[in-house]
């Protein structure tokens, strides 16, 4: 496997399978961990980040789970790969604009992830469909696990895990649920949740990851603390909040189905007929429609369309994406033409 | 035949043939004529009124032209068919709101409509298919000399023929031409156009009719001057004009053809795309999508649909059209509802 293969795959998570996944796209686990004596990357020497990736190669291509893995140097990348990566949701924007030496491990259907010299020596994530954090929490465990056998990481008896930024002290983790909540929005009553959810102390960021805003009433719901709380704590907590997200949204949804179910209908078809013909459009219009569309079909308005068809657009939709897809750079204007293409290809099946 | 049978039939002008149809919707001729000794209807009692019909009556059903005609007695219509008369284009505003006795006559087809008893004592006039001034002429005029044979028009040799208006002394003719103009409007030429039509004696107007503002890119344009040219002089002159509009889109068309092919081709399918799944459509909306659409057929984005369903839809998705046709009264976001499910069925064969 190599990078370029990617592209013909769905990343695993993406499958639309998993408990709520009428709401729930995803669940993803990252845990932060640096190695035993070796310097923070903030103070590391180009040659001493060049031993991290010395050391970490064998002895992650050692272990059971990331033994077919895909390894890649992030220093020798183009700007091109570096967003495909990023639009995959498998490497950060940080990552991908840092400096020196940095890797990326993917495994097989991308349902691990780890990245080399990040603001840590080391994260791994994992992100799995559906509502999923305890079993994300497992599989990312197992893969710690296999790595802590081998290398030891920096771990304080009195404060847990060491990380380079305070906020990751602790466990190192961040959970996090992506969420699509379209009738909370239509029904104005996601600010006050946003509002209540960020005031018991957890993050709400759009789809598209850190810094951005919510696109297409998707919602990205993580854990703000990591210290003092064991992992599975933190998971259960993050876990009673998206099970009443999830009520509110379906309440909202049932709402919707019993007080404007015409007025719904109408903008549900609309954005098929629109995603059906357009000849071009843009992201931002797209994942708009996109998201009314998934509204439709959870709410048996769009039949014979899958949800997993949707969220496999979210992501191939994007810039990057189209330009690996057509095997050549394309400018603002044919991205346009290409996603619209795409998209009804994709959704005429 | 009675006045229910026209909801399900398609008037002859709607048809979509004839010259240049693909930009020329159709093209109406009509006479204002008023009896030799009665006085005119705005000084007119009832009795004199009722004795106009009186006569007017057998004399019509006594022509080959109108023998297998519909007679409507105007006051005695509902509100309903008045409008759905009107929304035909088969009897005025001025006739459905006036007082005391009227009438109306309708041709097998639609070709041919009289009123009696509107501003003066008959109005006749006919609508064809296309670019056909001469051909509605001909035909209006035939059914002119059936009746003058048996009646007599008050005639002036110094100004012609006489009538309650005096911007119809003359001929008493009024000749329009409703024209589709899309890319003169995309291309904002249209308004430098309307003035200078205006500039030279004639009437720009809307689609649906004496004081509407165009809307969905249809004009109509008829001659302003009735008095001192023969007929053929006054056709001949709006059908120089309107030769020299159907150029201009025409070089318009082929612009947008060259130079801003996949922009106008995303417009069109995004039209198609809306009216082909939506719910429930406002006129208004519909009306431009409808319009942008049949600039598709005409660019040939769109196939295996004729214009002529366009045309038919412009009629049939007013009111009261929609009212009749459902054979009850419907709010107006219930006809939101029936109009879009019309143009659905329409645009879907």
């Amino acid at each position: 496997m190599n990078l370029n293969d990617l592209i013909t795959q769905t990343s695993e998570w993406l499958k639309g399978t998993g408990a709520h996944s009428d709401i729930v796209i995803s669940s993803r686990i990252r845990l932060a961990r640096n190695l035993i004596g070796a310097t923070f990357n903030s103070r590391a020497s180009e040659e001493k980040r060049n031993e991290i990736i010395s050391l970490l190669r064998p002895v992650i291509k050692s272990t059971d789970s990331l033994r077919n893995s895909l390894w890649i140097d992030i220093d020798k990348l183009s700007r091109l790969d570096l967003q495909f990566l990023i639009e995959r949701h498998l490497i950060s924007h940080e990552l991908a604009g840092g400096e020196g030496a940095r890797a990326a491990i993917i495994s097989e259907m991308e349902t691990i992830s780890l990245m080399i010299n990040e603001e840590d020596h080391l994260r791994l994530q994992t992100i799995q469909s559906g509502l999923a954090l305890m079993d994300a929490w497992r599989i990312v465990n197992k893969v710690e696990g296999e790595l802590a056998d081998r290398i030891g990481f920096a771990f304080s008896q009195e404060f847990g895990y060491l990380t380079a930024c305070p906020t990751n002290v602790g466990t190192g983790m961040r959970a996090s649920v992506m969420l699509h909540l379209p009738s909370l929005v239509i029904t104005r009553q996601i600010e006050k949740i946003s509002q209540a959810v960020a005031k018991i102390g957890f993050v709400v960021r759009g789809f598209y990851g850190e810094g951005t805003e919510p696109i297409g009433d998707y919602f990205q719901i993580s854990n703000q603390v990591t210290l003092g709380q064991s992992e599975e704590e933190i998971i259960s907590n993050i876990e009673q909040i998206i099970h009443q997200i999830i009520g509110h949204e379906e309440n909202a949804r049932q709402f919707l189905l019993t007080r404007r179910k015409k007025q719904i209908e109408d903008r549900v078809f609309r954005a098929y007929g629109t995603l059906a013909y357009a000849r071009r459009i843009d992201s931002n219009e797209a994942i708009k429609l996109l998201s009314t569309l998934r509204l439709g079909i959870e709410l048996d308005f769009i039949k014979n369309l899958d949800h997993h068809i949707l969220n496999e657009l979210l992501i191939a939709i994007q810039p990057a994406h189209l330009q690996k897809l057509n095997g050549k750079a394309l400018t603002a204007v044919e991205r346009d033409i290409k996603r619209a293409e795409l998209i009804r290809k994709k959704i005429k099946k």
